[in-house]
């Protein structure tokens, strides 16, 4: 009976690969370093490896699994099973993932981009079920986000879909790393709330952030944690970051009114800090009706996300 | 043979009924004064008037069509097929038209707001066929739009997904209609047109557009012409709107990821004079595979989209 799964959630510093039953229940993993700078061959040995190590640690058998799954930095062409290149993963120019797992282990094989995949793995074993269309939004470095449509994750024409962090919430805004300006990423990331704290500290702004963050750049963690001490100009940036968020949101009503969104990644750790602005901004510059029709919640996943992810891509 | 279909595109002014062959070729139509303020019951009789003088009309028998869809202003529960209020239907208030319609002509009915079903009929019967994942915007007094999402219309939760005019360009910008600030539609749309230029004339500037709209207040049409006719104000304005509905492209792009997306409505009949602007500020500030899978075009289906809108949203 094939009841389970295997998932790859490949990343720039760690693989991470699992066999998970139906449930989304991990009953093995392992972390491998990726060593990305060994190039794409030494890395898909790791991926190849690490497929062996689960099954073999598990028990659980090549013929008990339905397939495999792997969530991979972008941008994919899923059809065809390549990694186009990425960022993370320097050197990667068409890199035919799929094919190679296949090779070694002829199963199911499902590659998507690890957005994507943590939006389908939280729909299916998270906070997205019993909806039909469901949003996933990772607050961290950056914006990532992925839709659920009618049951079914959409990739849009080309993958691009669900690209939410470089929708624009300001024309006139910053600089984003895209290249636009004003995007919700250059607003809402950790890395914008860490800009915002520095572009203060430097406008000459008396903080605590500045003692937290001491030598090292100022980090959006050190923001939060100057907030829970009641830090002024940390509670006001943190106000602000339940602002965008708010408006992010009522973008994503607008677009997709789905039944619910949900947050994850670093920055939504500290949720509890920003969420009533949050849901106040939502709420004041969104259609009632699709407000009123839509949960905003947390990922339920935390750090299994990608793993969950991956394996949930295989059908 | 069922090749038929009847459209019924309800409007606050007027009811246009036809009979549409399976190609979305008008083969009869009627249009009455809507005679909103006489109340839903005499509404609903001058429909069913329209839809049995189109049969008539025709010689197509209620036995070879397919069904009956309906186009009309929201919000609307399509599943129900009740129109729970409308703007534009003064007192209004859940009123079955469905049924009303079924109990007349006992076949397949469907009822959805305008929006959607335009951007269903362009893609069934206009610009949109032949794609996947399809979107549609109006631009004329607002900003509405439809998406079409793996070859079908996306309701969203409650039949509010793709409420573009009132997703956010600039989270600082102007109040819109909504209550929101700084929505696609107060940037945009034509009441958007027609009030920048106010506030500039208001402030000075010496233009044709004055001395073209006379007496009456001024009009987006207004500034076009007085645009073709090189009035420079009037440029800037046109050049500003082909800015923003770009902006409100590169959104789409980064939500929908579509293979095409058309315009339509009044202020799209002007499409020349600013589409280059258009195009140049969508492609610099959206993601360049998503914009490269993209073609942005005209709808085909002009007046008649409302039409064939209704038509097809029978299956």
């Amino acid at each position: 009976m094939k009841g389970y799964v295997c998932g790859v959630d490949l990343g720039g510093t760690k693989i991470n690969t699992g066999i998970m039953d139906s449930n989304g229940r991990i009953i093995e993993n392992i972390k491998l370093p990726t060593k990305a700078e060994e190039g794409p061959d030494a890395v898909i040995e790791r991926i190849l490896e690490s497929i062996g190590f689960v099954l073999e640690k598990s028990g659980i058998g090549l013929k008990d699994i339905r397939g495999i799954g792997v969530g991979s930095p972008g941008p994919i062409d899923a059809e065809r099973g390549i990694v186009v290149k990425s960022a993370n993963l320097p050197g990667w120019n068409n890199v035919p993932v799929v094919e190679r797992i296949k090779e070694r282990f002829p199963t199911q094989v499902r590659i998507n981009n690890d957005a994507n995949a943590a939006a389908l793995g939280e729909y299916k074993f998270g906070s997205g079920r019993g909806t039909r269309n469901f949003v996933y939004v990772t607050v961290s470095t950056g914006i990532g986000g992925g839709a659920i449509i009618d049951g079914k994750l959409y990739n849009g024409a080309n993958l691009n879909a669900a690209e939410i962090g470089h929708t624009i919430i300001n024309f006139d805004g910053p600089r984003c790393n895209c290249g636009s300006f004003g995007c919700f990423e250059a607003y809402a990331s950790g890395t914008a709330i860490a800009r915002i704290a520095c572009e203060e500290i430097q406008g000459g702004k008396n903080t605590l952030i500045s003692s937290i963050a001491g030598e090292k750049p100022v980090k959006a963690e050190d923001v939060f944690e100057a907030g829970r001490k009641g830090d002024e100009l940390a509670l006001q940036i943190i106000d602000r970051e339940g602002f965008y968020l708010g408006i992010g949101i009522a973008n994503i009503l607008g677009f997709y009114n789905p039944e619910r969104i949900a947050f994850g990644g670093g920055v939504s750790s500290q949720l509890d800090m920003f969420y009533d602005k949050m849901i106040e901004t939502a709420k004041s510059r969104s259609l009632g009706p699709s407000f009123d029709a839509c949960s905003i919640v947390r990922s339920e996943l935390g750090g299994d996300i990608g793993l969950l992810g991956a394996a949930a891509l295989v059908e």
